[in-house]
């Protein structure tokens, strides 16, 4: 049994199709941050219907970066999520990735369950990596976007919250973002929970948190944040489907190469050469991404 | 000869594609904007290469209207643009439309003529109503979005500034905002410029803009203001194209039916229902939008 790379786990969101421009770079920096090619690595793949031609490019992209220990978990029913043997193979592991498919899904066969405890037990005492990709992304947040669209304009009801796997809180995680033109989607959800913040993450694009410490934006495209706690909105007078009045949204965008460390903590390894202390109006956010959660 | 239909001009401000959803509602408020039907409207083509295609839609709504008074003017030249008569056709109308079409082929043609200073004196002297829509709407601004596009992220160099007509001033103006996706175009734009507000117009959207009164949003989508005033960015140390890093920008969306009035403004019958007046956040970006400005 390997002993934990560094002394906290940390999380790799990732924005969906991983492996396009940034070919590999994002899964090369998983590896990384697990600790080397040498630890346990796991697929899960509970999101998808499909999950052996989920898993397979991640497991072909793995061996390629020289990681031979990598297991795929799959659980069809909350039964096999319960199932103490399954739990177990999460929580030995060094590098946990859940892959795309629908996050309801994901959080409707594993959500509360002995692979869900299994989870957190990885990063926090066994200081795994915790990455997620497009619906395992979204499925990171404590209040997940579950559903909804919204293509011209933010709408009450556009988009609907789920319960998700809490590794962060008081955030709302968005994929495919600058991509799938999101920004308004994310934007309904916040008129209406103005105390979340929105995290939009673009394709081949991930965000590296290290807990306690600060965050670096890797990969193609950037990471956008959207704060309306202090936002006046009508969103609470108008009808279903309405569009909604939002002034006084705060918005900021950080390209790959973009990182900030929480005020007071030193430059660590894991963040690539981010030394620069967030700035006054992403302090808050970055404080809420970083926090250590305790285990539930 | 008409007498002004109220005490000063007003600017009508149009994303484009006005007669889709909203079947002729926006052209109606153009006709009433410019004291009904018994007016003098001109359409001024000189943004595109196809006038008289580009002129019927809006000749044949404007009959619908009951709007028989309606001259088109093209310049398909500078000299043509300086012809103290073509001059005198915008100066004395009532309601002037400017169409679609390329907003630097507009200012090539007509920048600086007297035709550019007939649309004024007709603005301020006989208070018209001046209409702009897509190309004829970015030209509205002192500071013009010329040209350039951003697909997912904000990057240096990706818009292109020209000099425009000077309605507004500190405000560039973007259009068919939401169903082009131009929200990173305008951003790329804020982030080498970020004295300048950006506004966003919807298609089969507008923005009635009374001078020293207030504003309202008609039609069937929204406008976007982006003011950057107070952002953190490395857009002066990154090269062009490249993807820039914008912290503490704020965004505000107005559905249809929203507006607000100066602090003080007493309600028009030109801003139909509008009696709130703007909030701290949008308050300045308000004041800039209905300034008065002054014959250059």
């Amino acid at each position: 049994m390997t002993t934990p790379a560094t002394e906290d786990g940390c999380l790799l969101i990732i924005g969906g199709d991983e492996q396009r421009n940034c070919r590999e770079r994002i899964l090369a920096r998983f590896v990384e941050l697990s600790g080397g090619k040498e630890r346990r690595f796991v697929l899960l793949t509970s999101a998808s219907e499909e999950p052996e031609k989920m898993a397979r490019p991640y497991q072909e992209a793995l061996a390629r970066l020289g990681a031979s220990h990598c297991d795929t978990v799959h659980t069809a029913s909350r039964a096999e999520a319960n199932d103490p043997a399954m739990a177990q193979r999460i929580a030995h592991a060094d590098g946990i990735l859940i892959t795309g498919g629908d996050q309801k899904r994901l959080m409707a066969t594993i959500g509360g369950t002995a692979l869900d405890q299994a989870l957190h037990e990885a990063l926090k005492r066994r200081c795994a990596c915790l990455a997620g990709t497009s619906a395992g992304a979204s499925a990171m947040a404590g209040h997940m976007l579950a559903s909804g669209s919204a293509d011209y304009a933010p709408e009450k009801g556009a988009a609907t919250l789920g319960a998700g796997l809490g590794f962060v809180q008081h955030i709302v995680i968005d994929q495919h973002f600058s991509q799938r033109h999101r920004i308004n989607r994310l934007l309904s959800l916040i008129a209406q929970n103005p105390y979340l913040y929105g995290l939009g993450i673009d394709e081949d694009t991930a965000l590296v948190v290290e807990r306690g410490v600060g965050i670096e934006v890797i990969g193609d495209g950037g990471v956008t944040f959207v704060d309306g706690r202090n936002m006046i909105t009508n969103a609470a007078d108008i009808g279903d489907g309405e569009p909604a009045e939002l002034i006084g949204v705060q918005l900021h965008v950080l390209p790959a190469g973009s990182g900030y460390l929480l005020p007071g903590a030193a430059p660590s390894a894991r963040l690539h050469r981010i030394t620069r202390e967030a700035p006054a109006p992403i302090h808050e956010f970055i404080c809420n991404l970083t926090k250590r959660n305790p285990l539930t």
